[in-house]
């Protein structure tokens, strides 16, 4: 298969990068570096990475930048930042790709945990990982061709762990393997409109 | 109690003020009716409204208004409304009524049954409902003095089935009576951070 991964720079992309990779063709995508360059906030950039990417047959997103913010300091504008970026960002390539990709084809989106566990400043993050949640049990009973969309939700990766281990109090982080396989298991497998975590 | 409701003119606001008009007093608020006007997306609004409406022991929100198309057909500005008005619309509520309700004060907001159980042209109302009950689960453990926030999820009520229910095939309507008492169960109860269902 040919597939894009948009923030295959990030912690979660090189775990998908490092599974995927070995019999896949890759397209990486990202704001700042890859093969090609897309703000996923925004419409008109997925059409144009779409338009650039040529054809795919899958996609899997790891970007959609979350604002971190204790609830009583959370300005409206801040917190819809991440509703736009993770949300509208995710579903935007959802939206936009309907049409492109071949029969068959999948969508994989990235939520994660703090939906399931919280952690303080995580109100934002949570938010978004249930809207994905519900996003892609409802966008998949309208697709045709056989299309499917997936939300991978992992916890706490270990790469990740050293940096922001002291946010999640208690969480024990998740191997960078696991999570890979998670995003295999939607591009590879048959499922659709399923939240597939990786606790 | 004092109880404010926003969206008290619609079906589920109607079910909300028969079942706790009764023994509280209800100030009404909405976009175009009520004792006081609201757009509940724009955070300035939101805090000119809790200005004059003086003390409160509870916000229930049953307002937040939400786009339907099919999924090939929606654009990204359509979605986005949805996010907006119902999710963020909402989440100000809770935000900008943080520091101004009682200790032990409640906000009860509303998603809807379209994440458990999608229809066609629902994909961004399970957005909003994932979305809202990520949320209460996360905004609930960082809140002090006892405040407390829940979502109830109803279904299609019984006197919006006559307009809506087309759009609904199989779905059994709930009596407007349950759906009021979940609404009593969030504000009269101690829960908080819960999904209350209706189904």
């Amino acid at each position: 298969m040919r597939i894009i991964v948009i923030g295959a720079k990030g912690d979660i992309g090189q775990a998908v990068c490092a599974e995927l990779g070995a019999r896949h063709e890759l397209v990486m995508a990202g704001r700042s570096s890859g093969d090609l360059r897309v703000d996923i906030a925004d419409r008109s950039s997925v059409e144009a990475m779409y338009a650039n990417a040529g054809a795919v047959d899958a996609v899997v997103c790891t970007a959609g930048d979350v604002h971190f913010s204790p609830l009583a300091d959370f300005t409206s504008e801040d917190f819809m930042s991440t509703l736009r970026e993770k949300v509208m960002g995710q579903v935007n390539l959802v939206l936009a790709g309907l049409e492109r990709l071949p029969d068959g084809g999948s969508f994989t989106l990235t939520s994660g945990i703090l939906d399931r566990e919280p952690i303080r400043t995580g109100a934002s993050a949570a938010t978004a990982n249930g809207a994905l949640g519900g996003f892609v049990k409802a966008a998949a009973i309208e697709m045709s061709r056989g299309l499917r969309v997936n939300v991978v939700s992992p916890g706490l990766l270990d790469v990740s762990a050293p940096k922001y281990g002291s946010w999640f109090p208690g969480h024990d982080p998740v191997s960078s393997r696991r999570v890979g396989l998670a995003y295999d298991k939607s591009v590879e497998g048959a499922a659709t409109g399923q939240v597939i975590i990786v606790d």
